[in-house]
């Protein structure tokens, strides 16, 4: 009768930790809500701020009535393989503490895209895509890779490979999966007006940056996050079942403080040569430091608790690259970006779950999961089995962007089709502070570019 | 011996978890003044936030040497009811992690009233309130509440109509007495100059509104507010003498997020389908959407560890519908409100108590208070006790209300007579920051109406 | 093995525990970046932000490498009086959670500089020293006050005069470390250009104020602060070898709360008594309750779980005092301090080791170190060994001020005859943002002071 006290006691305990993290990871709404308000110019900031607001309001309603069935449903009962859950709609499922903490996973998935879209995007259309991302898209992923029931998952009873891929707090179904649904919603959606393009619709010789309003609350919403990942990756912990939580919560929060530390360095000084190299002035970019280290995070979400630190500063160096990498090609591209959410989500959430198939360590796999038999390549490489981790790994990658875009493509295609996707032109010069949310349309802040407004 | 060690390790961590969960809430100053501070124009910026940082201050050494005898003082030896606490003046009692989390909470209830009486308040009578609501007001509220020998207290050891008033976190004790003394308080201070009369002292047709000067920091302390309540209600499960914390505190988690977003959505889109109906064009109010989500934590704060999800949902949907009703009421009434404290805070603090008495479960109040006997009336209906909890819940909203009016509108009548509340019509229109804080009267950002300074 | 069980799931908890709280602190860095981003003037936000954001990228690596193994590489296998720590370079020793706990204050130690030379540092000179902090001369003083194996620990086999000192969560280790090397740097740097001399170089009669831009962000930064400070005081009980940990946190939260309360209360109104003696106009200085609240902070930070709550009070209202004449004390002395990060974390730093040796109770040291032999002198008064514990207090403060002075002097004045420690002149008038971060020339802000470049 003691005996089941304590472990009634210590599940009490786990709970509320679960809770406490959960808030810490809702909080990262603030966070980027902080980092759109800094990206957009004056004119957006209400647009942005409701749509940060509404996604956070959305996601709960829409993940309590369908997604979170879909995506956990009935997996304490049953161990077969499904594509999707089919219980507990409606409903917190048996455990209030899980949903609340799953919950807070897929609102973080919806709000990653408000700020690649921002400045351009109907509200309607911001509103519809929420709720399908949160009811139903996000949650096939998370069923597939992170339920007991999912084909792809590491708790399976009968894993893949043998092992299953190893997405510990998200890189790949959190991350990945937001930074893919904006890049198709960019593509369809369009770069905002006079980005690339002048008024009369010819390539600009050098696109035209379009600077937020305030580098404080950029870094602020970069900090919020930081803070919040720790909940992310920490809280994670707590999921598994083993006794070790506090352990490999333990290394997870060192590892993200690793590996977002060196992708801030790495960004910083990369920028920094190669700006000296082309223009022979140097100089730091405080937002390639705040994205570099954006990206370490990134990276690190999906091996956080299975990795070495060393392995930690590694990743976090390369996301910093890659960053760089994939916003250049971006801009190349003519691809418009409003807050770089797609290098730093969708090109590091592949890092992530990809160098976890690469440096997952047996020592500290056989904490976290029991199994320390197929490690990453590093550790695996001349075994049998030596890429059976990482072959999970790409099919994880493969099978979130399939699924994002055979599913979402179609839905932005209609979505812009019906008119409902992309603001007004007129609207979308004068800001959409203007026509949604009933501001003066004489900006006294002088952002309107008026040049623009006469070519209309 | 070991189950002594395992009953002193438990009680030590659950002091912990009260820490954390007191940071949180204290944390959720921030979150006032943030919203203040974007809600109020840049001339009063600094007298805001000084007074939304003294009101925490102030809140600390009154609820230390005098606020928590009044309210706790003695609890732990007597069975008997009384009015207040009589011992542990100076103190912090015989439990450091009580002491402390209950201060969050009285600072909590002292800081609501900040915003409404923002732009033309006088320091010394913001002084004066905040000790005489943190030292006196508040403690006989939580007294009467939330000690073992209130009259209303639902651990009282002969509970009113055999069960007492049940107001969790308190959406009654706190947000009601909050939002109570706000009311008071701009009754006889009146509205801002030129927001309903011009300067000839004539009625507006329209009310001016005063445009707060900073919509992201309104998001972001209405984020940070959002955080903050995680702890508010679920670490007030920490306090229930029973087993299971962690899953009344997950519950609490689940219907606080639940009942947050259906308030903000609720009151985004009636408000949405109002104007339109009103003026044919509809605009998404952003202001609107954050004061709804506040309003449907405010409602939840009472019945959170005790409703059901569902219920949750239909709480905060309904907090919307009051907080928009009542705000327009406060209007026409030409009641000035900066921030719409009154509406969130007070209004829909009653209803948060009252619906608990509606809609609270046998299942989890079983789980919560170890009785379900007299649940709210949606499941009572019919029995011999089915009001019993309903109407304990009203006794608590007029002991609220009556004690609150009795004690502060003479207080308030007292200190305007004496020429110590509103602060002086020229200092008012140049801002206050010039007269209280040393400001340059030479306002560049032009927000001075010179049209009254002229008349004046 | 029901037993070993119960001890690894209390260490785990605990572990778990320890991750929360140094996430609170890592969160301090935000608090310390919005303080900054509000004292200065736009043309350098940027510039201010990136140092903050670097700092904590910095100090993680710096740290990792080499810092935690000069502080405590080694300790659990020795007890011998060591100088450093030899082991455990590029790692993160036995214990993740604990290096990861160690880090977030080696990272606030290096961050408290930030402000002090803002407006006016070269980028490559701040990189340097935050390396050098971090990694080298902060681990000296850890190792030193904190492991075991250090000469003034009060956890050393054999302490300084039977019982070391006492700095429980580091007044002395971190703030007076922090706060120490913002004086040798800024007396080396130099004041900005126009604060206490005009074009010309002559000393102005009335030193120019130079008010930050932004009162909102400069509170949101000290309430953060504040907040992350319960995870600081609170999460350094968590490290004490005793089973009362929940009840030290609990006081330390308490006494946080007491004395910061009290700094605030006690800094303002000092504040106002002495301007009105001086002017005859009162004001309410908003930055001076705010840095008011801040010294009572740090000097509860070294007693905070071993003195009583009235004595918190007591400490936090001479905090006040504190600030205020070492404020005024600098100014006179022409010390530029853009933050007064030195009368707050140097000053009251001082104070808070000190008043630790006069008010540590016999009561709260034998619950938190199991020796109640040695308590500050306010209650060992009279005995034998009524000056132990002061005596180890001001050795500590001695060898803080002697190792940071003996080290971080050359350095700085090697820096400065290197020319990378000084802004160009130009650079500073304009703003740093300008040069290093690409910022247009042409200020819209108004902020450049015209005549200092026409002088130029």
């Amino acid at each position: 009768q003691f005996q089941e006290d304590f472990a009634a006691k210590t599940k009490n305990i786990y709970d509320f930790l679960l809770v406490l993290s959960g808030a810490m990871i809702f909080f990262m709404q603030s966070g980027f809500a902080m980092l759109c308000a800094g990206s957009v110019r004056l004119k957006n900031v209400q647009n942005t701020m409701l749509k940060n607001l509404l996604d956070a309001c959305g996601a709960a309603l829409a993940f309590y009535f369908i997604g979170y069935a879909l995506a956990f449903g009935g997996q304490e009962n049953s161990t077969s393989t499904t594509f999707i859950g089919t219980t507990s709609f409606a409903s917190v499922g048996p455990s209030p503490s899980f949903w609340f903490f799953q919950y807070t996973f897929s609102a973080t998935s919806v709000t990653i895209v408000a700020g690649t879209l921002a400045e351009r995007c109907q509200m309607i259309a911001y509103l519809a895509y929420s709720i399908v991302l949160a009811g139903f898209i996000y949650p096939v992923i998370a069923h597939s890779a992170w339920s007991n029931n999912g084909f792809l998952s590491i708790t399976n009873s009968d894993p893949l490979l043998n092992i299953g891929s190893l997405d510990l707090a998200g890189s790949g179904v959190v991350h990945l999966t937001g930074g893919t649904v904006a890049l198709l919603a960019t593509l369809i959606l369009g770069p905002r007006r006079g980005r690339f393009y002048d008024a009369q619709g010819e390539p600009l010789v050098e696109p035209k940056a379009f600077p937020g309003h305030s580098v404080a609350l950029q870094l602020l919403g970069t900090m919020v996050l930081w803070f919040g990942w720790f909940g992310f990756n920490s809280g994670s912990a707590l999921l598994l079942k083993i006794d070790e939580v506090g352990e490999v919560a333990a290394t997870a929060a060192t590892n993200t403080a690793l590996s977002g530390a060196a992708g801030g360095v790495s960004a910083l000084f990369t920028n920094l040569f190669i700006v000296e190299r082309l223009t022979g002035e140097p100089y730091f970019s405080i937002l390639v430091a705040m994205n570099g280290a954006l990206s370490g995070l990134v990276a690190i979400t999906s091996g956080c608790g299975v990795v070495e630190p060393w392995a930690a500063i590694v990743i976090g160096i390369i996301a910093g690259w890659i960053y760089i990498g994939a916003s250049n090609l971006l801009v190349r591209l003519r691809i418009d970006d409003a807050v770089d959410a797609i290098p730093v989500h969708m090109f590091n959430g592949m890092w992530g779950v990809f160098s976890t198939g690469l440096l997952a360590s047996p020592r500290l796999m056989e904490v976290a999961y029991n199994t320390g038999d197929y490690p990453g390549l590093f550790y695996a490489a001349g075994n049998d089995s030596s890429f059976n981790l990482l072959g999970c790994q790409v099919t994880l990658i493969v099978f979130i962007l399939g699924w994002v875009c055979v599913t979402m493509l179609p839905f932005f295609i209609w979505l812009n089709y019906k008119g409902w996707l992309r603001a007004d032109s007129l609207e979308e010069l004068v800001g959409l502070d203007v026509s949604y949310h009933g501001s003066d349309f004489d900006n006294k802040y002088g952002d309107v570019n008026k040049e623009y407004v006469a070519a209309f």
